[in-house]
């Protein structure tokens, strides 16, 4: 049977309106955020779930003819983590997007996986609850996606990521089985910790249709610290030496002077753009305990010659700084055609040779380079503004790319801190992970997906 | 060959003094601290392994011979975790206990598996940094046999469990190959999460022979708050109240009566017996926002008919009262010649509920029970005190336990939040995990253990 007339059949068991046949269409849903070039291939369907029946009677079809199936939220992923590259099934998560239960004794909420991060994020905040995982995207991204690509975010660093707030999830096995892992407690012991396999698995083992997440007090306030450095050195020894005054920051955010001048030019808040970087410092607790931490911070930055410090008064003046540093990425679009954003991390006590070795690299190849992060985790973004049609330009990028992870790898570091791996990554993962343990890895997919249905193609 | 003469071998690649053969030097290790008659077997050999190389020696050997391989830490563990049910090999890590290093900067340690907890913990906070995992026998058991069994303690509820400060494992495979599983860094997005794989897999997957961990600032101070209840129900509303207030507690633990005139009998430190229950808090942060804490959780605790509360103001007073709570199980060994101390978890607005019950089936089968616990997680250790030897004591523990399991199981709570499932528990695990979870569960024990030799009969 054609793949065509069998897909047909698709149609039989689910509400028409879900099921997008037209090449139109479907070809909305052929790329991610990566702006690369990677060898992808448009859906052969996309499908809107609606139901876990709806998960599971696609899946028992689809691992019966051994058809390829990419679960999709809102596609902002930067790794080509949920295009086709066999065509196949997308399963679109979008009208999966119910908040199920906010429970504020057992202080957890249940969602479907198409539930957008800043509505859960903005939910549970009104119950006077929290739920820390904050990639920059998460006014867009879904908690499906932030499970698949274990995301982290700017407070990373005090909070964790999603894999510490993921209790259970309710998954879909390649076979079309419902099963659910993990327990809905705050704790558990009782067998191996399969949710956590599954955070960051990208959609290879097992289909997430429902998530009970981990939530904590949400801190009383928040306070900004803006502080310019001359020099990038200078900035570090202040983020390190902060800890020794109990200052535990709930982010510790970080742009270069590249960034800062694209970001001013884009949105004239006032950014200086003769510094050589910037530090924007969140501190939060209790109303009461928030000066005693800024007055910690100015001892310690006035110690290692801060160029310039302050501490925005409101909260709309504070979000002014948050979103020039969130807004890194478009501001450098404006810059050339193309735009692309890597996902390193170090050891910290790496992190000025790391930044240096990127600087470094971009001159020899002669690239723009923009650096911002999240420095109290060791993780950068370094992002690389060029012309991806011009030659030059394409091979300069392979060329210095190359050369950055092969440092990172000196340095200790790993190629994905908190975006995943994907398509666009795998090549890569070698340096990260010994081939032993990619071993492992394959045999465990083996384990959950043998007719490799489940996001072929991704990680390794 | 006979077991006896392969097992002669052992003494040919391994220094001869770490290789104890007399029958008295082995039934040493022929139990942990599970005080309850399981399948067990006096292992044939114990080694006390010394490198990295010692285990891998061992584990190629008993791979070859198919002779199962338990690692055994202090042996502090309650469910039959590292006995041995076959014989072989007791691998005795008490030689491979030195903190190899302590980085301040990226704000980890790295650590041989014998290191015993506590050490780690004194070490790091002498350097103004926290390890939080503190299981109550934190002073003797060790970082292996905490990663082995997912160990919590009373700060999880605030600092998570031992999976949450794993960053990195290098184990040692069933076939002896010495593999590094995840990242040196803060966040690790580079491929599926081994490393949280392992903490809780009770050296079933492979041995940990060192193991990279995540480390906090230390909190600058720490209060303890000592409220008694006349009623459960008034304590557990008292608990769910303060977190409106953004009081995040660093624990809270719970003793019932049972337990407070038990501890008050064997310690005469002053605590009140004529209170239905206690509560131990204990906030942590900045100095100057320790009374504002105070303050919140006086107004809270006062709304819901406190009996009496006060606020230690030394920490030697602290240590009294949470030296009673550690001092529950010990108390508890004064009234019968056993004590079987279990390890439940529900969400928490089930929690009233589980300890009525409990104390209804333990007195429908006249056993006295004491409950104590972290509440704020929602986990209780009932301990029961009994005869085992009386054969009525003996059958109405087992009945007793089966019912609690079963109410366990309808409140939606697991049969382990933090002592693991070792031999013990394995009957109940399918109380708390799907069938069809408990299967993809043996299918990875399968991919690194082929011949089943590590802990082999452990888990399921």
């Amino acid at each position: 049977m054609l793949l065509k007339n069998k897909l047909d059949k698709v149609k039989n068991f689910l509400n028409n309106d879900n099921v997008l046949t037209k090449l139109e269409e479907r070809y909305c849903y052929a790329k991610d955020a990566l702006n690369l070039d990677v060898d992808f291939k448009t859906p052969d369907l996309v499908v809107f779930v609606e139901t876990v029946e709806d998960v599971q009677k696609v899946l028992k079809f689809a691992n019966q003819h051994k058809i390829p199936v990419v679960a999709r939220g809102a596609g902002t992923n930067m790794v080509g983590a949920c295009v086709c590259t066999k065509g196949g099934i997308v399963l679109n998560f979008s009208k999966m997007n119910k908040i199920l239960e906010i429970n504020p004794i057992n202080m957890t909420a249940r969602v479907q996986p198409g539930v957008i991060l800043g509505d859960l994020k903005s939910e549970v905040e009104k119950l006077n609850l929290f739920y820390p995982p904050d990639p920059s995207n998460y006014r867009v991204s879904t908690v499906g996606g932030s499970i698949a690509q274990s995301s982290g975010g700017a407070m990373s660093f005090k909070y964790g990521t999603t894999k510490d707030y993921v209790l259970s999830l309710k998954v879909v096995t390649a076979e079309g089985k419902l099963l659910q892992i993990g327990a809905n407690t705050s704790k558990d012991a009782s067998g191996y910790h399969l949710a956590q396999l599954m955070v960051g698995s990208e959609g290879t083992l097992a289909i997430v249709v429902e998530a009970t997440l981990k939530l904590i007090p949400k801190p009383e306030k928040k306070q900004l610290v803006v502080a310019y450095f001359n020099e990038v050195v200078d900035a570090m020894k202040a983020v390190n030496n902060i800890f020794q005054y109990h200052i535990f920051p709930a982010s510790i955010d970080f742009m270069d002077n590249n960034a800062i001048a694209t970001v001013e030019d884009f949105l004239h808040c006032g950014l200086d753009s003769s510094a050589k970087c910037l530090l924007l410092i969140e501190v939060d607790g209790l109303e009461n305990s928030i000066s005693e931490q800024i007055e910690r911070i100015k001892a310690v930055f006035n110690s290692v010659n801060v160029k310039d410090m302050f501490f925005p008064e409101s909260v709309v003046e504070a979000e002014l700084f948050l979103r020039a540093r969130r807004s890194s990425y478009a501001a450098a679009t404006r810059l050339a055609p193309d735009v692309l954003s890597d996902d390193i991390i170090v050891p910290r006590e790496h992190l000025v040779e790391m930044i240096e070795s990127c600087n470094e690299i971009a001159e020899k190849y002669n690239l723009k380079i923009c650096l911002v992060g999240h420095v109290g985790d060791g993780n950068i973004h370094p992002q690389f503004v060029l012309n991806l049609e011009k030659e030059e330009d394409f091979c300069n990028y392979h060329d210095a790319r190359n050369e950055i992870y092969s440092k990172l790898k000196i340095l200790g570091g790993t190629v994905s801190a908190e975006h995943g791996i994907g398509l666009e990554k795998k090549a890569y993962l070698k340096n990260s992970v010994d081939v032993g343990v990619l071993d492992y890895m394959r045999l465990i997919k083996k384990v959950f997906d043998p007719n490799n249905i489940l996001n072929p193609d991704k990680i390794f």
